[in-house]
């Protein structure tokens, strides 16, 4: 109880932002212009936005997974501070800023400078692993409950095991948009799917 | 008391989806232009606005619809879970993808093309309605109480009976948007109109 | 305690549909375009929004003293039931669809086909009004509790005699529209003003 | 407990307009046109919307740091009344109105007219701290419980002390903003900055 009344307007505050950054996604998604479709058809020029649908997607599954961490990270903490202030409005920073280079990719995903705007893609989601990564660090160290049950505490080292991982892996995937941005966009969703599915903390009643 | 403990996070990171998916519906009706106000008039450029009209009502009742029906599924589970965390996401990503397919129909469906258009937007309902169906199979598989009161078993029967109805439904008119676009259309509203009042659980105090 | 289970979820999501509608209004303002400013200067092209602004905060303004209104009905009242969820919905409808004839009022203030946006404005504040007295009816008749204190009853006598006044009052401000746009919506932003601060619950403790 | 009751929902609409307007913000970043693109490369043409980067940042954090500090008053308090919600109000109108300073900034900032541009933007931040110390000054005379503890009447002088900076400073920058606009812009930014890091009330638990 006493938990909630020191977190819970951050953590309804911190929903609000992710749940309008998944939801503003869709703005990206342009509408096929007359010209366009008068040009080849209407099945054809839906077809033609395919990097919206990828850049869409793999934004949506991205930020529900940070989401879902974010759970995570405030069921196993009690208490707030200054520092988690920051932490989260880091984090809240990078996620506001997603739909952005989303947007890019989406109209220069099939472009010569498609490299442009996949490498600001997977490093607008290599800073948010960081972001994220700070953000649990910091929520360990500092505010999990000293009373905290054992089972907490195992819930605990699961997910720094898990944290340790994204942002070198993201860190490989921004170095790979140099070179190859079809891959590197691929391997984003990639992730992002492998997170969803295979980082949840085991429990037995869970 | 304990159920809101594991639930209340997740519905509300939810209806903030609902919400938002909801409102931005209203950006799709664009403002006619001064150069077709010019030629006939600001009345008769906002009567032909009639599509977005139709599109922003009937994306905007059925995503209520699913909201309310969000809302009883949740009433009747007290737990969550690692699966629970899937198919709400899916659901959700099906209904935050619905402003696409609405301003598509808005802008095609007095064109050559509508077919495309509605087929796309009969098919986001239908995927939106298995979705849909998933999340409740599930729930009501793994997550009722298992201390559950008759009334509650009772609704869940209702809803289960319900449910199986909406996703053939939806399939219907997917079918029929390949023959007639506005037939397919005017079924969508019809369909959304039907589950508000025809599909509410019989219950005494309600 | 037990009131909180039947309407908390309604009342949050209702609260989400509303900061929304309100928080999308300033998409509507647009910025003056480079050819506009090379003509007649930034200073000048942002004065000549001025229709934007009156549009923005007579919306926001209604909208917030709706959300006022929607808030009190809540606290009288302690069950749910269908029938709220169909007429709250028909208002959240109403409140979501706001956005667009205040841009498109924005848009045309000063055309010659000034009337016609500022009829659908004023009708669409009218259809507000009434749907927030439908509720409203709904809810008094049907969902206070059946062992109000006097206090509840005074205050839900007193909302009773507030709400006769809005319907006939925008409906005044419709049919004015199609004599003099300027004064309709100078009105409307008069009305959202007066019913700010004039229509409160007379309440010791508030 | 309470408390909950009479500003809980009141906070809880306030952190949806919060939220939105800053979520909003990233909208305003334009994805470069083609032609830009052919001309100068992809690169070149994301480097130069360094203004948005720039207006996105600072309204972003200065819209997170007036959450914290509203967060910050509505702990403090204790009732609600009418005063509240009109103070509350008028900052959430500000609130909402930041996105299209924000835009236009961004256009332009590198511009002969950038002055007019920077004038509004730092207006509406003198506007907004005005309300957000009219706001304080109204909560803390009214609504404190007058059995606070000596505690939270610490944290309450803290406050006082801070916010008597926030409005003339940010006058100071609007009277700049006259002079240069480059400055006055940067030190938005600074200012946003400066509240986040040192504006904490100095708990020992905190």
């Amino acid at each position: 109880m006493h938990r909630d009344n020191e977190t819970v307007r951050l953590e309804a505050f911190s929903d609000g932002v992710f749940a309008i950054a998944m939801t503003l996604l869709v703005l990206q998604i342009k509408v096929p212009r007359h010209e366009a479709v008068a040009l080849k058809g209407l099945a054809q020029s839906i077809v033609a936005l395919w990097p919206s649908y990828l850049a869409f997607s793999t934004s949506f599954i991205t930020i529900l997974v940070i989401w879902i961490h974010h759970h995570w990270i405030f069921k196993l903490i009690n208490r707030d501070g200054h520092a988690l202030f920051y932490w989260n409005g880091l984090l809240l920073f990078c996620v506001s800023f997603i739909p952005f280079p989303t947007a890019l990719l989406s109209e220069y995903l099939i472009h010569p400078d498609a490299r442009v705007a996949s490498t600001l893609y997977s490093g607008t989601f290599l800073a948010t692993s960081i972001s994220l990564f700070a953000l649990w660090r910091h929520a360990s160290l500092h505010l999990l409950s000293p009373s905290a049950s054992e089972q907490k505490i195992d819930e605990a080292v699961q997910l720094t095991n898990q944290y340790r991982y994204a942002p070198p892996l993201y860190f490989l995937v921004f170095i790979l948009s140099f070179i190859s941005e079809s891959w590197s966009a691929g391997l984003c969703l990639l992730l992002a799917l492998t997170f969803a599915f295979g980082g949840w903390p085991d429990k037995g009643n869970h």
